[in-house]
């Protein structure tokens, strides 16, 4: 098997900001030449897949400036400094939609734009629900909506649903509960 | 409904590169204030669900340096300027596998990262394959495997296919065939 790592040979900080800092590396290609690599650094965030009793999942409607457009999508959220997993997807859980879940599963990881970004996501599946109230953060405006698994898979056809990590987790919901 | 758009006030070009520019824009948010977003421009890409007659995937591995590991992606490339997203998706599939399809379908598109992203994907399935040479790019090291659909939605639950739009289209494929 042939080995296409690429190593770097010098970095340079671009931006340093609030959600991202931007790199740009010069690596040494698999053909021995030099190469450019844009890397948008991302310290990595949770995707909730909450499933109420009826089979319904939640979901959340926000504007996304960079898609200039409100989008729904599962709720979601960046990890903070040595934040777990875990803590992170039941912090940011109970602040978009105000649920508390009773019982947690790590579905899995995955990167979100590995070409040029290093931002990794974990999903989890959440059950057992409790409502209670929504924590924004100052600058999130954001509303909850509960959808059925069924309709939910029917908005992505429709492209209703256009969020690739939204269709990740619905999708693998679907699969989970083998419907 | 309530209304969450935010409306740009100023804009600011903190980087202009080969494959993402970076933009920070001062935005009006819903509650009146000023706020600031980080938007990594890109000009759109297609991914390829390609399909053989034995309900194999077309699979490419390669390198991804944000990552720092090697991935099991599906075909998908950038879109060049004016290039139809069809025109991409031949052009690609063509470059990375070596394979003429003779039958498109395009399912939907979807936000990649739509938190700090303008990326668009379009996805596509790809059938009645066609086996030809690889024809990459100077700074493309891909090799391609053929991968059962089933043998790949093992990968996806054991975390060894973990890129989102990869993600994305091989659920959609099974959901599409009804499998």
């Amino acid at each position: 098997m042939k080995d296409f790592k690429e190593k770097k040979l010098s970095s340079k900080l671009v931006y340093k900001g609030k959600i991202l800092n931007l790199r740009v590396d010069t690596v040494r290609l698999p053909n021995g030449k030099e190469g450019q690599r844009e890397v948008v650094e991302h310290t990595g965030a949770v995707v909730i897949v909450a499933l109420t009793d009826k089979q319904e999942v939640l979901l959340v409607r926000q504007y996304r400036y960079p898609a200039q457009q409100e989008l729904m999508e599962l709720p979601a959220g960046k990890l903070e400094l040595n934040e777990k997993t875990l803590e992170c997807a039941q912090r940011e859980l109970m602040e978009e939609t105000g649920v508390v879940a009773g019982n947690w599963n790590e579905l899995y990881a995955f990167y979100s734009t590995p070409g040029f970004s290093s931002e990794k996501l974990y999903l989890f599946m959440a059950k057992d629900l409790i409502f209670k109230e929504q924590h924004l953060d100052a600058d999130e405006f954001v509303e909850m909506k509960k959808v059925s698994l069924q309709r939910a898979l029917g908005m992505i056809k429709e492209g209703r649903i256009n969020d690739a990590k939204t269709i990740v987790g619905i999708l693998s919901a679907k699969e989970e509960l083998k419907m």
